[in-house]
């Protein structure tokens, strides 16, 4: 049986799958044109290239890997015709993007840029007055895999976490859920308010004046989901304004952030050039989650495998 | 019964102690010069101001409460002698100091000099690599309160944790131990060093050329205990050596940290002007520990109290 990788990976993650799959046919590091494309059965892929062209030739094609959260770019109508399976790595940013928002909240309540600045001056000023975490309140719009991590790392510090999605239904880590309705009404109390959201008609434009108006003058606001959640002429007034304190933003409405934007030269501002997923664990991780897949799925067991993916609806 | 304070606290904190003990005469916000010495059965310090002198004339003097950790400064041997009750207010610190190592342990991973540096420049450049602390393990020196709530804390990232301290009896929050003999075997392994240990005969100069040498060329070394742990230049050397490859410190040799020092122009070095325990939420920590205590010696339960100092033993 043929297995097509679309992208390449380290030699000792050969091995490592060539030993533990004897009976698998690896082909590592092709291109969409290779003629192997017609033999797979299996494609693992990142997503981006396996487009109408590719499928026509795939004749043998039942399990599309994508190692990759996002599924934006796949011709998922044309998948779920032809009847192909799709998995892909949901969940695989969690660890980086919690592990690095929680770096942005604690730098930022601890002053960290003010001890950098500070000692580039050679400068000995035990006036630099940190806030703690323990004790205050979080905000986590879109408490998903990622926002569930980080929700989970607040509690740990003695964070109280509210989460809040569309319904209000419960989410994990959460203590207490908000509806995107009742919203306005729980953010005067939030130390921290964090979006993970994605982009979705229902995201879009979601944060307006009203919601930034009513944000405590301490709190600390983090976008890690996508730039479109708010008009960002409306986040830079508010900032102004003094509500919220200070914003970390990973994401923005143009990205690269243009030279021009006035985001880059805010005192209250720090501008993540959207690189909170990056990991050096990240195929490491992907092959996890690829190789007890593989096994169900050689076995017979397809039921069993992993972060399934519906095409028809695309998540 | 009169309580002297001596130093000063909020209004409202003034209020909460006349409301919870109303049979109590409070005196606040005064010096050892204060009548009141004589009169007060209990004295609340922070520990520098009470000499023998004052001791000399605290004739119905039965409790010391000291609002801070260490006692070095008290005159132990004539308290002893006199059969007065000490407490402290031990742990106190352990919040701030471990949110604080936290936020330097993460803001190194995920370089946010570098995105904070970035900025400045306008720049957006995708290139910098954090790495994670999920998987990573670290060394504790000083598995105490302080040092445990770092524990709790690297536990909850997925920090395998490794406590150090003379004998390598268990510590709480450490998965391993080791002893302070066994700790240049155990350090080749290490992503994170941190100190958290106290000056002692035992700790003074603890950290020879070998054991920095012994770290791993990636491992980051913190100092948030005392800066007699090791010769400064000794430590310098190894940094300039890339063994370990950076470090944080909030505690130096002679503080504050003369202006020629090198480690201010160190760009592996983050120098922090031991602030690590400040907190606005000290003097309000420091009354919860007081007000159980009070209650425990109304009630004739002195034995009730927590944080009990022997002032023959001094801890």
């Amino acid at each position: 049986m043929d297995v097509l990788f679309l992208f390449r990976i380290r030699e000792h993650q050969e091995d490592m799958l060539r030993s533990e799959f004897p009976e698998v046919n690896f082909l590592f590091d092709r291109k969409t044109d290779d003629p192997a494309v017609e033999t797979s059965e299996v494609i693992v892929t990142y997503g981006t290239d396996v487009d109408e062209n590719v499928l026509v030739r795939a004749k043998n094609l039942k399990w599309i890997m994508v190692a990759s959260a996002g599924m934006e770019q796949m011709p998922l109508g044309r998948i779920a015709e032809m009847g192909i399976r799709v998995t892909n790595v949901r969940g695989i940013h969690k660890t980086p993007m919690a592990e690095t928002m929680l770096a942005h909240i604690l730098s930022y309540r601890k002053k960290l840029k003010d001890v950098y600045e500070q000692q580039e001056r050679s400068e000995w000023n035990q006036k630099i007055r940190g806030t703690e975490l323990l004790g205050s309140k979080a905000m986590i719009l879109g408490p998903g895999a990622i926002g569930g991590e980080v929700g989970r790392l607040l509690q740990a510090f003695g964070v109280r976490t509210y989460g809040c999605n569309r319904s209000g239904r419960q989410a994990e880590y959460m203590d207490e859920m908000v509806s995107f309705g009742g919203l306005a009404e729980a953010l005067p109390e939030m130390d921290t308010v964090i979006s993970v959201l994605p982009s979705t008609s229902e995201t879009k434009g979601l944060l307006s004046r009203e919601h930034f108006g009513a944000m405590k003058e301490s709190a600390l606001f983090l976008n890690f989901g996508r730039g479109d959640l708010y008009e960002e002429k409306v986040l830079i007034e508010a900032l102004e304004s003094g509500r919220p304190a200070a914003a970390v933003l990973d994401v923005f409405e143009t990205e690269p952030l243009p030279a021009d934007s006035p985001l880059w030269n805010m005192e209250n501002v720090t501008v993540s050039p959207h690189i909170s997923s990056h990991s050096g664990k990240y195929v490491e991780r992907a092959l996890e989650i690829f190789m007890p897949n593989l096994r169900a799925y050689l076995e017979g067991q397809a039921d069993k495998m992993q972060n399934r993916v519906d095409p028809e609806r695309g998540y």
